[in-house]
C-alpha cells in the first residue's frame, strides 16, 4: 500500500480512537477510494473494508475483485458466488459487537452485515469526514487543475452556436468536451429561460432559446476530485429585471465570500449572502443553501446552510453558489470553488463572471 | 401523472396487498424513476415517495425540487435547506407504524426516517422487483434499441485503429461516441492482455497490446434502459489456448440460452453455462455467476447464480455472460441480453462473436 493510504488510515484510527469508534465499515464509495485508491465495481455483491481503532484492515472481497484489490490488507476474506457472502461476513465480524458504517451504505449490505453476524450498527459519527473535508496541499492541486478545466469548458460554451441545439444537445456536447480532456464528466444541467427556475433541472429535449438566458453547471472528476461550477450566459437585451437580479446573485457571492474565515460558522456565511439577496426584496426566491464541501464527492461536508453551527477550517474546499429562481420566469445562480488556505479563502474558478450566449439574436 | 405510471401504481399496490405490505418507501432511485416518470437530484435532501396499499402516494420534497416533480400527487410535503425535513417527515409518516424501504436506500436516510418517526423499517421483501423484472412489450422496445446501438458501437471499435490509444483513452472514445448517438454511457470497461483476467477491471493509463485480446464490456441508457455488451477483440496470430478457450466460452453461452425457458430455475441457466466450462477443464477460471437482470439498473433481479431458485418468467430480460479468467494470462467474456419473451428467448445483441482487433500488428 502507498504512504498516502497508510497515512491515511493511520489518521482514521487515530480519529476513531478519540471518538470512540472501534469498528469501521466502508463499502465501496468514495471513502473507500480515500482509504485505499482503489473503487472497485462491486454491484450487488458485498464487499467492505474493516478498519479498527488499533489500525487493523481486513477485506470482505468477491472472489472475482480479490485480483483486483491485491495489496490493501493481508487480511482478505472472499467469497464466490455460488457460496454467497454469509460465511466470509460472519468471518471477519467475528468478535465485533458494535460496527459504524457510512451514510451511503445501502440497506441491502446494511441487512446482509446484521444477518451474517450480531452486531449493532450505527452510522459513523463523522470520523470518516472530518477527515475527508480537510484536503492536503495534493489535493488542493488536483482540485485546482480540475476546477480550470471546468473553467475552460465554461468558457467554450460561450464560443459555441447553441442556436439549432436542444438543451440534451448541448448536454452531450459538454460532456464529450469533458471526456476529450480526459476527465470524468457528471451529467451536466443545462437549462434555457424559464427552466432554470428549477434549480436542479437537468435539461431536456428542448431548444435553447436564443433571446433568453443560458444556465450551465457541470463538473467533472479529476483523478477523482471534483469541480462544481455554474454560470449563467446572457443573451443581448436582456431585460433589466434578470441583469438587476444577477448582478444581486453576484453581490451575495461576494459577500460570501467575503465573510469566509477560519472559525467562522458555515451558517454565518450562508446568511452573509441571503442578506444580500433579501435586503433586495428576493429572498422568497433564493430556495437553496449557500454552497456545499467538494472533493471525491460532489456534494460532501461543508454544508454551508442556514442550520449548520460547524466552523470552517484551513483545508476546507466547498462551493459558494447563491441563485435567484422566478418560476416561470428565469433562474439564476452564479458558483465557484472556494478553498480555505492558510492565507484566506481563494477562488478555484476564474471563469468570467459575465459571458455571453454565443447563440444570441441578431 | 400519465397512465403507464397510474397503472404501475395501481399494479404495485395490488401486490403490497398480496404480501401485506402496508407502505412503501421509494427513494429517488429508478425505482422512483418508474412509479414517476422523474429522477430528482436530490443529493443528501430526503425525498421520497409514500405508496399505501390503499393506493394513496404522498411525496415528501424539497422545496427546491418541488416545481420539478410537480402532479405525481397533490399530497406534496414541502420543505426548505433553512427548516430541515424532520417536520415534513414527521407528518408524512403519522400513522404509519411500519415502513418496507428499497434494498437501495441509504443509511442516512434511514436514520433521517426513523429518527422523525416512531416507524418500524424493513426492507421490501420483493413488491417492486416482482413488478420490474416483467418488461412491457413497451420497454422491450427500448431494450431492443438500446442493444442495438451497443452493438454498433462494438462494430464501430473494431474499425478503430487501437494502436496509439491507452485504455482510458478508448473509454473515452467509446463514451463519446455513445453521447454523440443521444444515449448515456457507463464507465466501459476496457482490458487488454492480461488486464482482462480481473472481470470488474475498468482499465487504466496502458497502451493497448497490438497482439492481445482486447476486451470491451460497456452498456448505455436510452430513456433510461441500459445496454449491457461483452465483446473480446482478437489479434491475428492468437495463440491456440486462447481460441479454444473462447470457443468454450461461446459455447457455454449458447449452453445457456438454450436452457431458458419459462419454468427453468436461474440456477439451472447456470449450471448450464458452468457445465461446459467444467467439461473444458476450466471451471475454476469461470469465477462469476452467468448473468443478470437489466432494466432501468444495470445490474437488477432475476440472477442467474447457482444459489438461485427463482423460476425465470415471460417478460425476463438478463445478461449471459460466461467467461475465463487466467491471472497473469488472459480473460475473455461473451456477454448479450436476452429476452425471454411468449415464444422463448430472444437475443437482443447481434453483433458478431467474432470481431478482428482494428489495430493487429502487422
Amino acid at each position: 500500500m502507498d504512504d498516502v493510504y497508510r497515512d491515511r488510515i493511520a489518521a482514521l484510527t487515530r480519529i476513531m480512537g478519540e471518538r470512540g469508534v472501534r469498528h469501521l465499515w466502508v463499502e465501496p464509495s468514495t471513502g473507500f477510494r480515500y482509504l485505499t485508491g482503489h473503487l472497485p465495481i462491486s454491484m450487488e455483491r458485498l464487499t467492505g473494508l474493516l478498519v479498527s481503532a488499533e489500525g487493523n484492515v481486513a477485506l470482505l472481497s468477491p472472489t472475482m475483485l480479490a485480483q483486483e484489490l491485491d495489496g490493501i490488507t493481508e487480511d482478505v476474506r472472499a467469497w464466490d458466488d455460488s457460496e454467497g457472502p454469509t460465511r466470509a461476513t460472519a468471518g471477519i465480524l467475528d468478535g465485533v459487537d458494535k460496527l459504524h458504517v457510512q451514510g451511503s451504505l445501502a440497506m441491502w449490505m446494511f441487512d446482509a452485515l446484521r444477518s451474517s453476524a450480531s452486531v449493532d450498527i450505527d452510522v459513523d459519527p463523522g470520523c470518516m469526514s472530518s477527515l475527508r473535508e480537510h484536503k492536503d496541499l495534493h489535493e488542493v492541486d488536483i482540485l485546482r487543475r480540475s476546477a480550470k478545466i471546468a473553467d475552460d469548458t465554461q468558457v467554450w460554451i460561450s464560443t459555441q452556436d447553441v442556436r439549432d441545439l436542444t438543451e440534451n444537445q448541448l448536454r452531450g456536447r459538454i460532456r464529450a468536451h469533458f471526456l476529450e480532456l480526459g476527465v470524468d464528466p457528471s451529467p451536466p444541467l443545462v437549462a434555457t429561460g424559464a427552466n432554470a427556475a428549477m434549480p436542479h433541472y437537468e435539461g431536456g429535449d428542448v431548444e435553447i432559446l436564443p433571446d433568453r438566458p443560458l444556465l450551465c453547471d457541470f463538473g467533472a472528476a479529476l483523478d477523482g476530485y471534483w469541480s462544481d461550477i455554474t454560470r449563467v450566459f446572457m443573451p443581448n437585451g436582456i431585460e433589466d429585471q434578470v441583469s438587476k437580479a444577477y448582478e444581486v446573485v453576484c453581490a451575495a457571492y461576494d459577500a460570501a465570500f467575503a465573510a469566509v474565515a477560519p472559525g467562522v460558522r458555515c451558517r454565518d456565511v450562508d446568511a452573509a449572502a441571503r442578506k444580500v439577496i433579501d435586503d433586495a426584496g428576493l429572498g422568497d426566491r433564493f430556495i437553496h443553501r449557500t454552497g456545499h464541501g467538494v472533493g471525491l464527492d460532489v456534494h460532501e461536508p461543508p454544508f454551508l446552510d442556514g442550520g449548520n453551527d460547524a466552523e470552517l477550517e484551513v483545508g476546507h474546499v466547498f462551493s459558494i453558489e447563491p441563485g435567484v429562481y422566478v418560476p416561470g420566469g428565469f433562474g439564476l445562480r452564479y458558483e465557484n470553488l472556494v478553498y480555505l488556505g492558510p492565507d484566506g479563502p481563494e477562488a478555484l474558478n476564474r471563469a468570467p463572471r459575465y459571458l455571453r450566449l454565443g447563440a444570441e439574436a441578431g
